[in-house]
């Protein structure tokens, strides 16, 4: 952290740490925050002075164009103590640069690096004792940009805040994962934004998910809207799928997430010597391999559980159970992958960058 | 308006009324909020007691899911002063039905009726010196309702606000509209949210409609985002086409708003004897009908404008102008069925509600 730059922020800290209250051993994810908070608010076509202050509610005009019309981003990005007390983030520039793609997609204005990255690094500088040290432990990163205009016309609004705002978080297990594959529901359109990290895409799985739910299964496989044939994403996750010894997921598009982890984990699995095609699954190919035995495991990607293994999933109203493995592919990735968020394991792509 | 209900609401007058400061001749749409405003909030599984009190920003935690996963929908409606003084609904039971349908679709709790119709009369009625009398004046209604529940996992809130805002408007005039039918951006998916109010729906069209802007039209004409061969919506309103002496416009669907003045302008035109078909038009026979001079209009039909007439459209880079007409038909709906809005002429469907 270049320390010039560090006046250019506005610093308000709180007077005491809410910290002593925190039961870092039970934790529910997303749910309890830090003692700061980081806003910066763009009007008049700029953005103005970053604050980082207390972490506390903000005033909204009922009017404001996020409640009627949507305009709200987010990442989710972690970070993580190693043994020495250092903090290190993972990828913080693939975030940065899909941020701001979501940002064009929906018409809002693009965040400088030097608010995100910056203030990403100042705040959890603030409030580094909220990062935990040991494996699992992390802090969770949340910034997000929402529109503050005023106005209930159906236009792009004029002002907007960005925010960040952290989360400490342990590991994420979701126990015995079963999904059902999406035939009717869908969360992305062609030409859509299902690509962003948009506000919209999420509130709009959450009624399919709560009917799958009601069946038993955790999460939806969403499929493409048009003909419901390809294996898109498994809930809010990238979804891969491990077919005899070849894993397999699927491309990004327009209606698919450029996610984080899944990328990470195609360049890790590669340097295994494990071999991966970026192709879509269709749920013929699903199904025969489930029948034939050759479908060996499927998993979600996503910044929160890392991988999330799935241990079956339903399609037209029959469940097909995946077969146990006695060393899964999916938790010999999350290992080698999580050992280098952690610092535990050398480091040969250059992914951990120390605050 | 039964009187043995007021008790139910929490009603909190302003200590002075800013209607001195509106300048009510020149009114920008959605810019201008009454001295009140309604909240009632959803929590532990009910919803609390409605609140009206002085319009005022409102307190919102930075971890709100409506800022994370989207979760907020609306109508928009309108009431009306006729010459009598007497203020009037135009079908709210129609946006109070779609309301609770957006609700049920994002995963939210439904809306009372006592809450929503009971609370917009006496909203109004507490603001009815903002409501002007004559044609082409009224309020703008804009009930909504945002996920306050606090925490950053992809999961549906526990706690909800509903709310109305009012904002005085005048007869809304967008110019001369061109239109540019989109080939690749989409607005909704199959098995989407497009049918619902959803605020994530509008946020996904400010992009493409800028884009479209910059090529000097003013709205999308939203197709099929599958095949892109369908025409389905026109920015954020239905669309109607008229071709020699009939009437098309597309059938409601789950990509498709099943709008109020859409519905209205279908009846009234069969009552008028026009010929009006509900089906899908497609992109190749606008073309052909443009080209052979039987497309006689288009015009998009929504609450805030009720009918907006369309001059031209362009397709794969060539502009199709509409030939003009001495009695546009669009227009003669969009007076027939203001008039039944304003009391000037004999409301035979039943459509208009006083308060």
């Amino acid at each position: 952290m270049s320390e010039n730059k560090t006046q250019a922020f506005d610093i308000k800290k709180a007077a005491e740490s809410k910290i002593a209250n925190v039961d870092f051993e039970n934790l529910a994810f997303g749910n309890i925050f830090t003692d700061h908070m980081l806003y910066c608010d763009y009007k008049d076509g700029e953005w103005g002075t970053p604050v980082i202050c207390p972490y506390a509610p903000i005033e909204m005009d009922p009017s404001s164009r996020v409640f009627h019309y949507g305009q709200a981003i987010f990442e989710g990005m972690k970070a993580y103590k190693d043994e020495q007390d250092d903090i290190w983030l993972f990828r913080p520039d693939e975030n940065f640069i899909r941020f701001n793609k979501s940002a064009t997609r929906l018409a809002m204005p693009e965040v400088p690096e030097e608010v995100f990255m910056e203030g990403l690094k100042q705040l959890i500088n603030i409030d580094k004792e909220w990062v935990r040290k040991g494996k699992g432990n992390s802090l969770y990163l949340r910034p997000f940009m929402i529109a503050t205009g005023h106005g209930v016309i159906a236009a792009p609004s004029a002002q907007y805040r960005f925010m960040i705002i952290l989360s400490p978080a342990k590991s994420y297990y979701t126990g015995e994962v079963k999904v059902l594959i999406a035939e009717h529901f869908s969360r992305a359109a062609n030409g859509g934004i299902g690509a962003a990290k948009a506000a919209g895409n999420y509130s709009a799985q959450f009624y399919p998910t709560r009917l799958a739910n009601q069946q038993g299964y955790q999460q939806v496989i969403w499929t493409d809207d048009a003909t419901h044939t390809k294996l898109e994403e498994a809930g809010t996750m990238n979804v891969f799928f491990r077919i005899n010894d070849t894993l397999y997921t699927a491309p990004t598009s327009e209606r698919i997430l450029d996610g984080v982890t899944r990328k990470s984990i195609i360049d890790l699995a590669k340097r295994e010597g494990i071999n991966v095609e970026v192709r879509s699954v269709l749920v013929d190919e699903l199904l025969a391999a489930a029948k034939d035995g050759s479908l060996k495991e499927m998993f979600g990607a996503g910044t929160a559980a890392v991988v999330n293994p799935i241990v079956g999933f339903s399609y037209q109203d029959t469940y097909y159970e995946l077969p146990k493995q006695d060393k899964p592919l999916s938790l010999e990735i999350k290992d080698k992958l999580t050992n280098i968020q952690y610092k535990l394991a050398e480091d040969t792509f250059g992914w951990t960058v120390k605050i």
